[in-house]
């Protein structure tokens, strides 16, 4: 072990108290996330517009749901903002932050999952959240994206653009929370990650770890825990690096679309992206955070199951033609890659 | 609390040692009842063949997977039977039966899911199982039905066939494992039952005890736990009651399938059974113990999942019209009902 390798304790250093009006402007922060996304991809869809569905949780908070149906581009797409409060935090949670047990919680967060009609354009997928419970609090999510016929073109743009968002707040963030990002999105009953990944982060408090997993036995979870060291962080410092995140949604986005977004495609390419689209499913009800704190918490299930696409195929047995181009993401795309230094892109 | 509530413990009764060779009896028979479903499936279907494959487990045992798909009746159907062993039972598995705890384990058993292609037949699901672990073995499983556009002529046939193949063995197996079967397959996160049911059981060791839910909080988990009482059942008392249920599946299900085959369906109906799939995965990949039993047993992936539909569609907020079949469904089918009773069937 070199002393680089171990990784400050969590209570190596303190926990900032938050600003009295912090659940106020993480709300409002994030609501404002949800608009300006829905407002450009209204713009760029062309053709549909999102319909909201306001709903009241009976335990305590409420919501706002936008789902896109049927448009241009995207075939679903739903941004969700949610501020929920309770007694108890449920125990997947309290098992990673103890200190909570017996406090009433606060969380809000805004997430979206976008699946577009065209296997050229990859879905894409958002959260970030924000949770107070007693004595603790913190802040989560992050982006990633899955393609069905990648360039790497796009991949690498979205990964330069996410890394450059972190890079303006640590130059820690980004290999950190790309690899966690990596480890995170993993299928282990496929041995299989999700998608190209993105960034990926939990339990971010101020003190000054980074990195608390692996939740599973991904390929990332070999790796040592940390890259570097990072001072304690207050929590307004952290509230500006999730908006930044937040906002690089677009840039990160919105160029893919327009790249792609007039390829021409047949059935083959259709039903192959119908098949990937399992995979989703798979992973958001087997394995997502997510998706278990709100149906643990008798969230609003058609808000949680909004992330679902809206056509999905399974196929016993299913193997990729050898050097097809199905072939090629398996073996170059659904691999952790260090997309940011891919070269000839 | 009246005497007749207080179930005997599961100590109760002393365990009965399994004969000798009871592995390669049970194992044989659940390789029987695949040979006979399948069998007979081929006929019904008309078109397409089943396709076997043979697998082995690296962590001890293995199985036969056999895929039937685009036949003339069933769009997707699996039949497997599976045999394994292994160091040690998962905890999921542990919390209920604790003596098993620091023992080997063994497990066959044979799982079936059709997904027929007109939405007038139902999706049905079989599995029977048996395990062994050091001191303790059971027997579990089932069969239930899932309609899309149900006619309760079907329902009724299906769950008589069942209570006929209980009633041969004991008159207490029909009321208790047809009230297991509606609160094991219920989706909580729907507030809804996966389909009309039929039978379940799980942990049938001889004990005199038949019903250890709730897993969950179904609308059954209000009920007392048992319907009378039983005498303690020696290892071939269970095994033939097994085979009986096995056995049943055809008769119960075969009758369904000729009357249905032939109605005319279009677009409406179709789109329908492919929302209502939808449920099955939800389903199987959030509560089915067999499917987290696979899973977290390293089993093979594509014969665990081979139970999900082979199209199916996510809608946000759909809500079926006011007075429509689709209504019909809850309002009716969706419902814990006494279909062995239900008049003018």
């Amino acid at each position: 072990m070199t002393s680089r390798s171990s990784a400050p304790s969590p209570s190596a250093n303190p926990v900032h108290v938050p600003p009295s009006d912090s659940r106020q402007r993480v709300s409002q922060a994030f609501q404002q996330l949800q608009d300006s996304i829905c407002q450009q991809l209204e713009v760029v869809d062309g053709q549909a517009a999102f319909q909201e569905d306001s709903w009241e949780r009976p335990d305590g908070g409420g919501g706002r749901s936008r789902v896109i149906k049927q448009g241009g581009v995207f075939e679903q797409g739903g941004v969700n903002f949610s501020e929920v409060w309770g007694k108890n935090l449920p125990p997947s949670i309290l098992v990673q932050r103890p200190e909570a047990a017996g406090h009433g919680f606060y969380a809000t967060g805004t997430s979206m999952v976008l699946h577009p009609r065209n296997p050229y354009i990859p879905t894409v997928h958002l959260n970030y959240r924000y949770f107070e419970a007693g004595p603790v609090w913190w802040f989560g999510g992050g982006i990633d994206l899955t393609p069905y016929y990648p360039f790497a073109e796009d991949v690498v743009h979205f990964h330069r653009t996410l890394k450059q968002a972190c890079d303006r707040n640590h130059d820690a963030y980004y290999p950190n929370f790309k690899r966690w990002c990596d480890e995170y999105f993993y299928l282990k009953h496929r041995d299989e990650p999700r998608g190209v990944g993105g960034i990926f982060f939990d339990y971010q408090d101020g003190r000054g770890e980074l990195y608390h997993g692996p939740d599973q036995d991904g390929p990332a979870a070999q790796h040592s825990r940390q890259v570097g060291e990072l001072p304690s962080r207050d929590w307004d410092t952290l509230f500006k690096f999730v908006q930044d995140c937040g906002n690089a949604f677009l840039p990160s986005y919105l160029p893919i679309v327009e790249r792609r977004q007039n390829l021409a495609y047949g059935d083959q390419e259709r039903d192959f992206q119908l098949y990937r689209r399992g995979r989703y499913v798979e992973f958001n009800l087997v394995y997502d955070r997510g998706t278990i704190f709100g149906l643990q918490t008798n969230g609003r299930t058609e808000s949680i199951l909004m992330s679902l696409p809206p056509m999905v195929r399974w196929e016993y047995g299913f193997e990729p033609e050898p050097n097809s181009r199905e072939a090629e993401l398996y073996n170059t795309f659904l691999q952790p890659q260090d997309w940011v230094n891919w070269p000839d892109a």
